[in-house]
Order: structure tokens, then sequence, then C-alpha cells
């Protein structure tokens, strides 16, 4: 866990996961995690507060007065993201902190990390829990051949459409299909999936993965129409596979 | 963690990751991972002197004589595997390992998830180092679009069809692609993508993730047809995006 040997006087960027949940930090991070934050001053993050509040959950003596924070959300401008990374160039450590997860999965962590690589910042990444990963492994499907699709179409007719591909690269590529909706939207999302997936197609659903509720199950189609989970709201990963 | 509650009497299968390589296992596993492996005595295991190796690197209290141990791999015969959740069925926990970083990723963890998943008994994923993982949140490219590919073809024709197919959905549809190859042939494998892509595009390379001696960087073709990274026989990621 050193920066590569390229850039001897400059700091890493270190890519630094959450918790998914309101569980133990240590339950579902290492302890480099902790030992990184309890060595680094300068952060990106996505909300401020959130991520102060995980700071002292995982390392309740650090002094929160000493940190240098910057916010990196849909509202930031871009063109001062390469200003973020200053701190490196000096030699600094600067971690990335996503709202819950892994940083560049499915946040804006990822724009830093490329304009990292274009100024010969390592990058290192640290270990924890990540919906999509966890819930492939829980799935039983292939793992071997998989896609992440992040979210579907709205419109009716489009995630109809959307639905029938992702079956179709399920069973004939035996390429396992991931995707998320919004939590709100789930159990509409659910139904869509029973109207347009064969009766014999598996789908996978995990939700709350990694908290004390976590529920995981992989059925054919046909099992999901007589039993009707309630994801009303609960974080969900969708998988339809072979 | 606990069992969902559709299994109240069965113990539950737990997906447990291990090391990527020669580190100490804490700083890339969560205390959840040495808890469990403390109150389990039932394990499905790729190679049973590893995997024997790394439990007592990471409980080394634990009394080994008392482990019941099932051996998994390509020369296991499948029709054994429902007997392998049999403690399940018992009220027992198990546990599978496998003998590099996530169970059922890329490995043969699948084939006993989904059996458990048919028996109605509970899949708990932990958390751990996933190669795949960590170097797409590293590279910097697009998290919330991608694909894990496995192997590329080893005919040469068929490689180059394949990483030129490849490069199309990285580049058209934005969806990140990330393949490996065996160790040993690495760095023939950069050759070919350095021939087959074009100097505008961007592959990550990352190698010996979360050890001491990784090396990952992004950058496009350009660059490394003029630096040429020593990867023989270091386990390896290639990743193209946009």
């Amino acid at each position: 866990m050193v920066a590569s040997n390229d850039t001897p006087n400059k700091g890493a960027l270190y890519l630094i996961p959450t918790t998914l949940g309101d569980n133990e930090p240590l339950e579902v991070l290492p302890l480099s995690v902790k030992k990184i934050i309890e060595e680094t001053t300068y952060f990106i993050v996505e909300n401020e507060k959130t991520a102060r509040r995980f700071i002292k959950k995982i390392c309740p003596k650090k002094a929160q007065g000493s940190l240098k924070i910057e916010t990196l959300n849909k509202f930031t401008d871009f063109s001062l993201l390469p200003s973020y990374l200053d701190p490196c160039l000096e030699g600094e450590n600067v971690g990335i902190i996503s709202e819950a997860g892994c940083p560049g999965i499915a946040d804006p962590g990822a724009d830093i990390v490329a304009i990292a690589h274009e100024k010969g910042i390592s990058v290192i990444p640290l270990v924890g829990p990540s919906s999509i990963l966890l819930s492939l492994m829980a799935s039983g499907f292939n793992g071997q051949s998989f896609a992440f699709n992040g979210y579907l179409p709205i419109d009716n007719q489009e995630r109809a459409k959307s639905i029938k591909q992702l079956e179709q690269l399920a069973l004939q590529k035996d390429q396992t299909q991931l995707f998320i909706e919004t939590p709100y939207r789930n159990n509409a999302m659910f139904d869509s999936l029973c109207k347009q997936l064969q009766s014999s197609t598996n789908l996978c659903i995990a939700c709350d993965i990694s908290l004390a509720n976590a529920f995981i199950k992989t059925a054919p189609i046909s099992y999901w129409k007589k039993n009707n989970p309630e994801l009303h709201k609960r974080p969900c990963i969708f998988i339809i596979g072979k």
C-alpha cells in the first residue's frame, strides 16, 4: 500500500470506502482504512457532514478542526477539481470518501481519479463494501462474465425493452446482468421484472447488503410471482442470471 | 449479518474472502471475517493447505484439528456438492473460502451458492479485496456501467477481434471493459493491446493490487507504446475505458 515508484515525491490519492448503512465501521472495513484516515488531513467528500460523522465513528480521537475538506458532488464546478489534488503535488496524501460504499464505482470520484492519473499521482484503492460485488458473490450467478448497468430507462416501453435485452444477454451469452433502481421505485421495478421476464429466468434480489436486515435471494420468476418481497426504500441490487 | 428470516432453523452459508497476496489479513479484511472464521467449523475450500494457512494467520488460536473441510475445485465430482451443505440443514454455518479474493466472482464457489438458494439456505457475503472492483475504482473510468469479461480468446485473430469489440463498447457505449490474462502471458497481452487499440484509447493496467508493490496506471495507448511495464507473472487486470 505504498505509492508507486514513478511518483516518489508526490502524495497519493487514497480511495476510502465507507459503510453501506449504520453498522460498526470495522465490521465491514479493514484496519488499513482506519490507519489511512488517521494519517490523512486532506479529504474530498460527497457530503461534509456525513463524512465528518464517519471519520468520527472510525477514528474517534482524530482532531476534526484540522481537517481540510473539499466537497465533490453534482453541484461542484468541475473546473475546480484539478486544484483539489494540489496537496498531492506538495507531498501530502488526499483521501476521497464517498457517501456509501466504494468511491468511483457509482459516484463522482472517478473524475478525480482520472485527473490524478493525468498528473502522475498514485491512486491507491482501499478495501470496503460494494453492494454490487457482494450481491454478485451472493447471487450464485456467473462471476466470470458480468455487467453492471446502473439505472434502467424510466419510460415504460423503453424499460420493458431494456429488461428483455438484459435477459437475452444473461441467457444467451451467460453474462450476469446487474442493475439498480431509485429505492422508492423498487417495488415498481419488481413488478416490471415479473411481467417482462420469462417464468424460468432466474432473478436475484439483494437488499440492505452487509446490514443486519439483509435480504438476498435467487429464484426463478415463477417463484417471485408468488412471493412479493417488501423492497420499498431499501437499497437494492437486481440481478438477472443463468 | 444474520440469516434472513425465512430460514430460522438452518445454518447460513458465509462467503469468506481472503487476501490477494502475502499481506496481513486484517490490513485488507474486516473484523467480521475473523469473527465468522472463529465461530465456524465447516468449510468448503479450493485448496485445503492454503485455506488452513490462511485460517491460522487470521485466527492463530483456532484449533485446526476440529475443522471439517471439503474441497471444491475443478477435480471435484459436482454431484457431491449438495451434500457439502448438509451441515446447514442441521443448523450449522458453513464458510466458503476461495484461493484468493472473493468467493463466487471467478471461482467454483458460485455453484455452491446456487445450490444454497435452491435449498432455502441464507447466503451471507463478507467484505474483502476484489482485484476487479479495486482496479475499477482506481482506473478513473466509468463505474456506472462496466463489464468484466474474464479471459479473452487465445487464438491471435480471435483475440484481436475481441479487443476491438471491447474498445467499441468502451468508446461508443461508455461501458468500461475489464478482463484478465494468465499471468505468464501478461506481456503478450500488453503487446496485443498496444497493437490493436487506437493511440488515443485509454488503458488501465492494475497489478499486484492491495500489495506493497501494487502498480496501477491509466494512460492512452500512445503513452503505453513508449512505456513498457514489466507484467510477467504478476496478477493483473486490464481495463479499457473512455
